[in-house]
């Protein structure tokens, strides 16, 4: 696993499986918006999908402000009633729109 | 949705709920290797799930090529037994992993 040095100044979004892809979304563009990097937390695979969407729709939501993100998965270790669960640590970084579109055309 | 214009001239590596982590993080970094993207397509919960552990797994095989990398998700429509699904199309560029170190540094 790649250890991640980086502690963010803003909180970490946690996701569930029952969290609403568009409320984290609005979030996570809220905060990107803001700040350079974000992270959501999401423990289980519906977790997982449902920070997936949301990161999918907060690049909607960050387009009128010429903005896109990029997203880096990693696993973390965390602490759940005393027990020790493996964790999806999604860091969010944003990026200009016009450098996503550049790296397409070249792709 | 953000709509790609990217047509990648590698193949799509379809990943299912089934998929072992281990194997498409073999195949993703075998792709990013020798290309500087690469894309992952995943239909359901499950799917995208496995999707999201291979590429942080991805990551940590890279890490000995000095090369790290970056997620896109977005949503994208596929036909299937003639029915229209949402999948998730997960794109993947390659960065140097010292970006990656820099970036992590300064957030």
């Amino acid at each position: 696993m790649i250890a991640s040095q980086r502690t963010p100044a803003t909180g970490v979004l946690k996701v569930s499986a029952q969290s609403s892809p568009n409320s984290v979304a609005g979030a996570l563009a809220g905060v990107l918006r803001e700040r350079p990097a974000a992270e959501l937390q999401a423990i289980g695979a519906g977790a997982t999908n449902q920070a997936v969407k949301a990161i999918a729709i907060a690049r909607t939501y960050l387009q009128a402000a010429e903005m896109d993100l990029v997203c880096i998965p990693e696993f973390t270790d965390v602490e759940i009633d005393g027990k020790e669960r493996t964790a999806m640590r999604l860091l969010i970084e944003r990026r200009p729109l016009s450098s996503s579109r550049a790296e397409r055309e070249c792709a």
